[in-house]
């Protein structure tokens, strides 16, 4: 079935909070074989709600409707959707007594406002999810499916994925089928991979590519769509395998995976272990590697040396060195690795040391000079970088490539990945 | 004025890429007093194009449409967008021009699809930006004013800020005075932000205050609008004065200030050096910290211990209070605290440790139990924690209690802030 999404919410159309729960529906939404077609944000205003949804009503089989069901004076969905659809709001019991329940166990009597605001709903309003006290609930009007949900991230996601979804399979048992695949890939710009994948098309009219740069990388994703089931499982393994060998190298993850995680898995198949000495980065590479769920048993530390007298306590870079190069140089990256190693006594290592602006650049060594030294077993190497870009951006691209470089070692051996900001 | 952004992309509206751009630019507008009155995201389809600017040119005096302009085969805002208004395609001297250039310079001939996509504009279109590369817009259609953007992020910035508001401001003199101030409060809940600024309401109708949660902080925004500028300058130093008396503590930062900013500020106000030791935050404090520019002149390090032997290695934690009490523990959490302070020499340093989960829980330490451990100059303090949330929820919320702890001390020597997740 093809739905919209109206997110309603001040916070969101002034541009103070990011609409990343809208993004999260879709996303699982079309997983599920239900298209999203329009996402309409709009603002906690009853007229404008009122035009929003009359026109989804018009185009679309489901609407979701996301925002403005709290306790707070700005939240004014309910009653806004009342008037438009005609509807009266109508005390829902169930929700009364969640509320005296936690007046009892809390010994804080709720305010009027907080009351009405959560448990006067559209008449013919079904709670999504009985057990829970946020107030999600599901309205058919002329037979449009209707799911009204909390803004709360958290919330909506509870009730998209346990609720929303195994509702509209069970009302569209029929649906269209769709496949997808997301290649992430590192090293590419968004226009090389789209010349080298011209010809893909030609291979079924239900293919579609979309190309979207998720800084620093560019996501790749493959879709097939049709009616019959093996045909589009047939045409969707073929573009799945001219990918993977178009791209091989350059591919970091796949689907939900990141290139965290892949180096985790290279590091364990090999049995060794990780440890780091940033500067410039200052924490976002061993950041990066602990997002990866029990990634101690492939990570043992990461030293953050951010002053100089640092870098030669903790990892004995020497004075001279120092002095002599300067503490973003090949010979401080070489020192940095080195003695990284040696203070944790893992085989694998990465140190970083670089100028992440805004201030700090010179006319031999401009904002975004880095370098990045790899050590693996008994090899150690260097290499300087120019990164382009804000100071979020270097530090960014520094952690990724750092990390690229890694993760091409480990799997492919190689020394020199011939980056374009190889300087 | 007021506007609509359409937001075009199949990576939007699969849900695959977050819309960051229209929550930019409406942001950016709203500081100048245009108000963005809706923001539809939509597929690179051209029917749905076609509907959708038709009916932003009824309702808005400008309208933003993001995205689909460049080089490769699924961008296709400039035909969509021709067809329908009815208007040729013709070919932009100025791109060709600058695509010579880079052909010349760069050696690589571009395809003949590049240009094309690249040089075709619909009839009427005046670039936004005649030096820059990528080709944003300006076109007026019945009165409307239609801007065209890249939809990559910094292009899209860097047009909306130089150019299309500078524009705007030429175009509509007498524009609303919109006054804006935004608080991010930390430590308290949403509601109970609402609960204590119920009377703000009744200073003047031009009030409006926006509550939204951005993990793990509340941000807080007071809006005032009018025609006459004193007044509403008077109104908005009224509720601005009101607020920062409410919640003083709490406030972590203003508008586009941070936590980590804020603290830099108090640490070199009194003349201390920060260090950290992070467990299973894994360098996210050190990163948050060194996402302020400068922050070199008040933070020296931060060793992230992941394992219990660079624990012991790094911070002189004692194999015995590893053994008896664990390595997430008060003991564990005093030692690394010490250490961190011994082997920097700061007066002022951070310990981190706990178990951010998903896995590694126990029934007495279940998933979420952290310490965090204080020490600026004499005082050394600890702390026992329980988050809830996900692994990514745990580590940021316990990046942000140790900063805004820190902050706390700092300004008004808390020791105990009273944080809701205290156990």
């Amino acid at each position: 079935m093809k739905g919209e999404i109206i997110a309603i919410g001040d916070e969101l159309i002034s541009g103070r909070v990011l609409n990343t729960t809208s993004t999260f529906a879709a996303a699982r939404l079309l997983e599920a074989g239900h298209e999203i077609k329009r996402i309409t944000v709009i603002g906690d205003e009853p007229d404008i709600i009122d035009e929003c949804l009359h026109a989804s009503l018009k185009r679309a089989a489901f609407v979701l409707i996301s925002g403005g069901l709290g306790p707070t004076s700005d939240d004014i969905t309910n009653e806004a959707v009342a008037r438009a659809l005609g509807l009266r709001l109508v005390e829902n019991a169930h929700i009364t007594r969640k509320i005296r329940e936690m007046e009892r166990r809390t010994g804080h009597k709720a305010s009027r406002t907080f009351k009405e605001k959560l448990s006067m709903l559209p008449e013919g309003a079904r709670l999504l999810n009985p057990d829970g006290c946020a107030a999600g609930y599901e309205l058919d009007y002329e037979g449009v499916y209707l799911f009204f949900l909390p803004g709360v991230p958290d919330q909506l996601k509870d009730h998209l994925v346990k609720r929303v979804i195994p509702r509209l399979n069970e009302l569209d048992p029929r649906r269209r089928e769709i496949r997808q695949k997301v290649f992430r890939l590192f090293g590419l710009t968004e226009m090389e991979v789209n010349e080298r994948l011209y010809d893909l098309y030609e291979l079924d009219s239900g293919i579609r590519i979309g190309y979207y740069p998720v800084f620093p990388e560019v996501h790749l994703s493959i879709t097939v769509k049709g009616e019959d089931g093996p045909h589009v499982d047939e045409v969707f393994e073929q573009a799945v395998a001219k990918v993977e060998a178009e791209f091989r190298a350059d591919i970091v993850a796949m689907d939900g995976g990141t290139l965290e995680a892949t180096i985790g898995e290279l590091l364990m198949e090999k049995g060794l272990m990780l440890s780091a000495a940033e500067s410039c980065t200052g924490g976002l590479l061993g950041k990066r590697v602990t997002d990866v769920p029990g990634s101690s048993a492939w990570f043992d530390r990461s030293i953050v040396t951010y002053s100089n007298r640092a870098k030669m306590e903790e990892l004995g870079v020497s004075a001279k060195t120092l002095e002599q190069y300067g503490a973003v140089s090949s010979q401080t990256a070489r020192e940095m690795v080195a003695g990284i190693r040696r203070v944790s006594g893992t085989q694998c290592a990465i140190a970083i040391t670089g100028i992440a602006g805004p201030g700090g650049g010179t006319p031999e060594k401009p904002v975004g000079t880095v370098f990045i030294a790899l050590s693996v077993e008994d090899e150690i190497m260097v290499h300087r970088f120019l990164f382009p870009g804000s100071r979020h951006e270097i530090r960014s691209i520094t952690s990724e490539t750092a990390l690229d470089w890694l993760r091409r070692y480990l799997a492919y051996g190689s020394k020199l990945p011939g980056y374009r900001f190889e300087s």
